[in-house]
């Protein structure tokens, strides 16, 4: 086994899907993969063998594991660390799994209104440390659970979810309005008078229905239907979002097709963004923990 | 076959469910049943056999059809009748199949924000009819897709959907909340916390992941998440609908078990309610409606 100054394999492993980086001295990642093994398709007692598999076909490094896998569902549990939560919080809560294997901590709100997050919090570190956003201000990151995250000093402050992905999944796969989200969201202008409606506040679960009702009056064309659905949606979210720090601009980070969805729906609210690669501040947050292990 | 005017079926078909009653001349039902056989588990050219089969059951009188069995997934199409809506309205567009099956239109609402109904219309027009509601007041109808309808000079002047039922049983089905949603809900402490959090507006698709997130930290019972959640969406959807009619007294109508809950969430938002037997509502309306046949 090669040791964590040489190098390391850092793991994003979520729910249903897992993205594996080799990370050597000095260097960006050198070789990575994703796959379908999240945590929900490994059993109790299996995941020695998945990491082994992680091995196999990345070389026998140490292993940082950040994501679900520390979930009470995953493989070991790694507890919350609480906000404000900085790169430094979350090394000196690793969880190790001998010397090879460190599982990073998720993050908890607990104060008045709880909240968590795994997997983000990688990221957020990760843009930090490498100055990729200021050491205050507001960053949104997409995803099945969207979270706003309030940056303070270089730390996690604070943030909020919003169940923005799980809930526009749920409609497509089995709902009313099943029938109308079958084609692809573009940021265009069904998309884009969504969006506006969603920012009102006027009520997500009237709204939606709105969408139903438009299509069989014949004053919604099909076709928009996951655009439109999806701005509503979004727009809720950034409204619920902003309240975090009024006015801020705002860095969306995590995968493009998302971020620019985001990027667009800020653009209808009035609000400045840039986008981030989720992909590089999660390696820069994955080797910003392990320089602290060493 | 007998005459509309000794008396008829009235049949409430649903998506999931059917309700028949015998509606004899002069008399409340004397008979009824409900089944599961909605129009979802009717095919197309089955629907024949189906009504057959409820004569069967409840002898060879003609039939008054409401529901979702006039809209575009089921037998005949019925199309909807613009709001403002009448009983007289309603009885003028019904679409006949022979003499002996009248099948009752929907109302839509189309200036700028699209809305249908299909079903509560029937229980609308016979509580005004037989006088159970004044001829102006606010009636919030709870169901998969609950509407809040202004009742204005006898008529259905304008409505709303909120899809909270469907919503929770989505929720319930297949989330990162079902796990703590399998419990019966209960209008106590849980709910009643919810429904003022729902009252808010800060945002249901954040205040969702919360119960999750309370639930991970210890915050929150998980025997109270079903309870939590119900008082969230309805909190929400009570939100939504008083902006219908600001600071009206509410009249909740349909089935008692959710009438109950509604009830008790508009007492935490401080409006006075009161409840209605949304099956007697529907008797009363197909009266109504048949009287104008003959």
């Amino acid at each position: 086994m090669k040791r964590w100054a040489d190098g390391f394999i850092a793991v994003d492993w979520g729910t249903t899907n897992r993205r594996a980086y080799l990370i050597e001295k000095g260097g960006q990642s050198s070789a990575e993969f994703e796959d379908g093994k999240g945590i929900l398709s490994v059993g109790r007692g299996e995941f020695e063998a998945a990491i082994a598999e992680i091995r196999e076909r990345l070389g026998e490094w140490p292993m940082l594991l950040a994501g679900m896998v520390g979930s009470n569902r995953g493989w070991v549990e790694a507890p919350y660390v609480p906000c404000p939560a900085s790169g430094e919080d979350l090394a000196r809560a690793l969880v190790r799994i001998g010397d090879d294997v460190a599982i990073v901590p998720g993050v908890s709100l607990g104060d008045g209104r709880p909240d968590v997050m795994r997997g983000e919090e990688v990221q957020l570190v990760g843009a930090i440390a490498s100055g990729q956003i200021p050491r205050d201000c507001l960053v949104c990151h997409p995803g099945t659970h969207n979270k706003w995250v309030r940056v303070r000093n270089g730390r996690i402050e604070s943030f909020r979810t919003v169940m923005t992905g799980e809930l526009f999944s749920m409609l497509k796969k089995r709902s009313i309005l099943s029938d109308l989200l079958a084609r692809r969201v573009t940021p265009r202008e069904a998309f884009r008078e969504g969006v506006a409606r969603g920012l009102s506040g006027a009520g997500i679960t009237s709204q939606l229905f709105e969408v139903r009702a438009g299509f069989l009056l014949g004053q919604i064309d099909p076709a928009d239907g996951a655009s439109r659905v999806s701005g509503l949606l979004i727009g809720e979210d950034i409204r619920v979002g902003l309240a975090e720090k009024p006015g801020a601009r705002v860095i969306v980070m995590g995968r493009p097709e998302l971020t620019s969805l985001y990027s667009s729906a800020l653009e209808v609210a009035g609000i400045e963004s840039e986008s981030l690669d989720g992909e590089g501040a999660f390696i820069a947050g994955a080797r910003n923990i392990v320089e602290q292990i060493q």
